[in-house]
């Protein structure tokens, strides 16, 4: 591949390097997590994700406890999007002499404990950087919705409006104590921003009332719904982005790391029953036939989310 | 803890930080890899290993494919130690753009298929360091064997000569072509820092054996046999350390990334038997009861293993 790729391009070079799955009922690559079958029956969900200091996470705006809670909460999400429950995490830390261990121990931990994902093991290195990577384990009591599932006719739906993250990051970078920061919905952006949430039981919810295909939205709504639509051989049609109080269009439609939940369920589920209680449920549009159909207020979708260049 | 700790004591710190398992047939952080038990039945091994670019590997002297095949040795290693089999793999790669993704991702894949341990997923993201973690699924068809199950009385064995792997690295340092780095002994030793193995077959029949503890060597002898003895309260006296032809006795005792797994088996056990054709075992002494007793030839062993600093 060329020295100066972009990552998805990246991912899928490295996909056609490696082998495949033998068994059809697996994944590999590709998905959010992989998907893997136990020997004694069940399924074996595998996912991992770094966040490196100063590229992922702005240190002088990001608490240490925040970058840890933000790398396992990020992780755990993958496990969410296939609608699995959080078994067990790994964490690796690279970083230089001095690194705040026990501030990022105490963000990891009790993300942890939030996601009943206990640290269970992984490394300590020194590094120039600080990279601190998290693998999981999930399982799941049926077989986990993949990314490639999407059939034309069914409905698309996110588990909450969408740009608070990214809305968080601009309040924190205006450096602007007192007006704009102040009251509950800057707290709340912010909050956003620095403490992500895993939708593990929304993501289980979608599961159970037929979801066919899922995904969170950690690079931007844009990007992530591609990534669904190139899997699953569809198009799409969004009737409007829900926007969240206080975050922009810009924000919803190319911000990441939300980790809202993106998915696809055939018309006439019984979608928001199955998530009674648990999120603020929206139906964002349709799943069409035509596979260059990307459309979101009649207008064809740029994708704009975030890439690692290579 | 305090801002620069040495590694040990700062697993330690982390160890007391989180909570333990309830089950006391699982073991989380402290040993080679965490030990799981699975809902159905079985168990389920789980490891990580990291290897940063200018410290774990100088990247003047190793390829991009050495670097790759080492961080999947490192992490299969870590199983191999508890006398499992692989199951899969997950690699993260955090590096600058231009990284040789491509030779990286070579030698990780003949690493993933001699070990048959494919790699199904991970994570890629730009950092100014290279930071490369390999995660590690493993199972076992009985009880792991843990670090701490020592015995006085038992004998200690070895699966081959050590120090190969630093005689190969001062061999690639010295940097002289030619003479001192010609014929089949240089080459061998250079192939041994470049490409180690992980000992899957050998710690699989060390478990059969009856072994009661168990580690790889990647901190060198005199460190790893010490976490042996910290983790079951016993003490050792070895009788002394086996070297490998074209190291010293320095390379053979403080040298890690040999990655030979040293255990303890209960006296009269059919050990050499198990191993016929397997390795070069080699007994290098016994377990003793008392905790601060730690010899080698008569002398107090010096625990000169590599340690990160933080």
């Amino acid at each position: 591949m060329p020295l100066t790729t972009g990552e998805f391009a990246t991912i899928k070079s490295i996909k056609d390097r490696l082998p495949g799955p033998p068994d059809p009922n697996q994944v590999w690559i590709g998905d959010d997590a992989a998907i893997l079958t136990l020997p004694g029956g069940g399924w074996l969900l595998l996912a991992a994700d770094t966040v490196v200091g100063g590229v992922h996470a702005d240190l002088t705006l990001t608490s240490m406890a925040d970058l840890g809670w933000k790398a396992m909460a990020a992780c755990i999400s993958d496990i969410a999007a296939m609608g699995g429950e959080a078994g067990y995490a790994l964490v690796t830390v690279a970083g230089p002499p001095g690194t705040d261990l026990d501030g990022l121990y105490d963000g990891l931990a009790e993300a942890a404990q939030e996601y009943a994902c206990p640290i269970v093991g992984g490394d300590l290195a020194n590094a120039r950087a600080l990279v601190v990577t998290v693998a999981v384990t999930g399982t799941c009591d049926g077989p986990p919705v993949r990314r490639s599932g999407a059939r034309p006719g069914d409905l698309l739906w996110v588990t909450g409006p969408l740009g608070r993250s990214a809305a968080g990051l601009r309040l924190l970078r205006s450096g602007v104590m007192g007006a704009g920061r102040d009251g509950p919905e800057a707290e709340s952006l912010i909050a956003a921003h620095a403490r992500p949430r895993a939708r593990l039981a929304a993501g289980g919810a979608a599961r159970r009332a037929g979801a066919t295909a899922m995904i969170d939205i950690s690079d931007g709504l844009a990007a992530d719904i591609g990534h669904v639509a190139d899997m699953s051989g569809v198009g799409f049609r969004l009737t409007e982005v829900p926007i969240a109080q206080g975050a922009s269009r810009d924000d919803a439609v190319g911000g990441g790391e939300d980790f809202e939940l993106v998915f696809a369920v055939p018309p006439g589920s019984a979608v928001p029953e199955a998530f009674a209680g648990l999120d603020q449920l929206i139906c964002i549009g349709e799943v069409t036939s035509d596979p260059g159909e990307r459309i979101l207020a009649g207008r064809t979708l740029d994708p704009l989310g975030w890439e690692h260049r290579w």
